[in-house]
């Protein structure tokens, strides 16, 4: 069993990962932290609390972080348009939910929850890097206690999607992510590079939805809008599973092809957020990743094989 | 015909780029200008003049710039584990050649040329791009009188050869590679995206040089210490023919894939020297690339194909 806090934003993708993570029986969810990012950290905790709710999850909801781990970052607002004024595409979430969260900050249930669990705590972090750069600063010994980190974010050998340098949660909070990448932990990166690969049609989610589950219902409806915005704006038929593709990583991490080096974040300029990665068989002169820890980033994905993965977990509660 | 003004730091891919230059029959190369970087300015020109002279190259020589366009940047020295101490892969080329320069520098030379062919210049740049930015800075005017410009520099979806970001020809002056890249003339980029693909092995460089002619023979004895390199450095077989890619990219663009988009190049941080493209059919929120004027980045090539374009021009001075 894999003991897993995620780290989220909901956000559409995000919900199709907590459904993923609470249904797969080889997972066992044992906190859900939020950050802001899709959306304000009062949105993303609602949400998180709403899903909580509505799909019987038993973890803990904790409070993460409202801003940037760099109070002077300059604040670039909410992706409205792709996972809908609520965050969970305009499907009309209630404003509260009569659920209480973990009366902790995101940051501190990790150290807490990492120390109860010493070396069994995977952290699937889906969001901005800011929680688990907080519970860095904050208790660095945690490092040596957590089993790995499967992080969502980043863009490698391909464009971004805010810029054409860096993918949004990386984007969202730089100097976080550049102290979890360079952190002496283990950590995989399930960028772009592998997510933009691994497309939902409607279809496949209809299907899913047809199985009568009402969880699934209710993930399908979250969806559509966010369908629609990959239809509007890049012309491509379904979804990107971005944050699922962390959550199946855990699982089968077979299905993805990865390349070991240090990663850096590039912090301010035009590449602002960028991830560029040291490949480890490669040779260069002095620079700024000369010394750090090598760390996992998916360069190739099986998407057909995630998003049976991802099937199987949903309709059959099984792993495939 | 092309009229080509060949703007070269040799160098010892850019030495069989000049015969290249010089031996193709649809080529009329009009200027060789040189700029500092796998040497210094007076290495780099002196070995101009010494391909030259051995060669039986009409075209003048202007000597170029000696620093980079921003002279606060730090000198970061010679490549001479590459290139050898002369150069030209440690042959012992003289100190001094007993042919005249032209008298103008090579921004100069190449407003002057031109102006005096508008329309039908094109620029085939192989080093640090200091002196087409110079001639920018001077006569902005050129840029609508230029065909076009072809540049071998840059890493757009592949590791840079430097540091992992960057590339040596755009790292060695960023400032002046964003000046040329962003300027609305046509310009074309030839990076480590396609030319670490374009190998050639000691034996097809040795089959070459078995046609007898002396041309050849130097430039195989010139290239022996840079594959050399490539074996020891990065166990690969053969040499990347980096500048030869550009030249041939003048007579056999079918050879290669493009991307249109700005392309802009970090300056300054980790990733100082990186070049990042927008594509043009990929949309993002308001970012540096906004407004430019689309170029072409390579992306894919036929090796083969320009493999024999080369040979088909050193051996029997032909057009395949």
């Amino acid at each position: 069993m894999h003991k897993v806090i995620y780290d989220t934003d909901p956000g559409v993708d995000d919900a199709m990962a907590l459904l993923f993570l609470h249904r797969h029986p080889d997972i066992d969810l044992i906190g859900i932290t939020t950050v802001f990012g899709n959306a304000s950290i009062d949105t993303t905790t609602r949400n998180a609390l709403f899903l909580k709710r509505e799909w019987g999850i038993s973890a803990p909801v904790a409070r993460g972080a409202s801003q940037t781990i760099d109070p002077d970052r300059q604040d670039i607002g909410w992706p409205t348009f792709i996972h809908g004024d609520d965050g969970l595409g305009n499907i009309g979430v209630p404003e509260t939910i009569d659920l209480p969260e973990d009366g902790r900050s995101a940051h501190r249930f990790i150290i807490d929850t990492v120390r109860a669990h010493p070396g069994e705590v995977t952290l699937v972090a889906v969001g901005r890097m800011t929680n688990l750069a907080l519970a860095l600063r904050e208790d660095p010994d945690i490092i040596g206690l957590v089993r790995q980190v499967v992080v969502m974010g980043g863009a490698f050998d391909v464009s971004g999607n805010v810029t054409p340098a860096a993918e949004a949660n990386i984007h969202g909070d730089p100097e976080a992510a550049d102290l979890v990448f360079t952190a002496p932990w283990k950590v995989v990166i399930v960028g772009l590079d592998v997510t933009m690969k691994t497309m939902m049609t409607r279809d496949f989610l209809a299907e899913m939805a047809a199985s009568g589950r009402a969880d699934i219902k209710l993930l399908a409806n979250v969806s559509q809008f966010y369908i629609d915005f990959y239809k509007d704006r890049a012309g491509r038929e379904g979804m990107a599973v971005h944050d699922s593709c962390a959550g199946v990583y855990v699982v089968a991490p077979e299905l993805f092809a990865t390349r070991s080096g240090g990663v850096r974040v590039v912090c301010g300029g035009i590449a602002d957020g960028q991830t560029i990665q040291k490949a480890e068989d490669r040779h260069f002169g002095p620079s700024a990743w000369d010394g750090l820890p090598s760390q996992l980033v998916c360069t190739d994905v099986q998407p057909e094989g995630v998003l049976n993965v991802i099937r199987a977990a949903l309709v059959d509660g099984k792993r495939l």
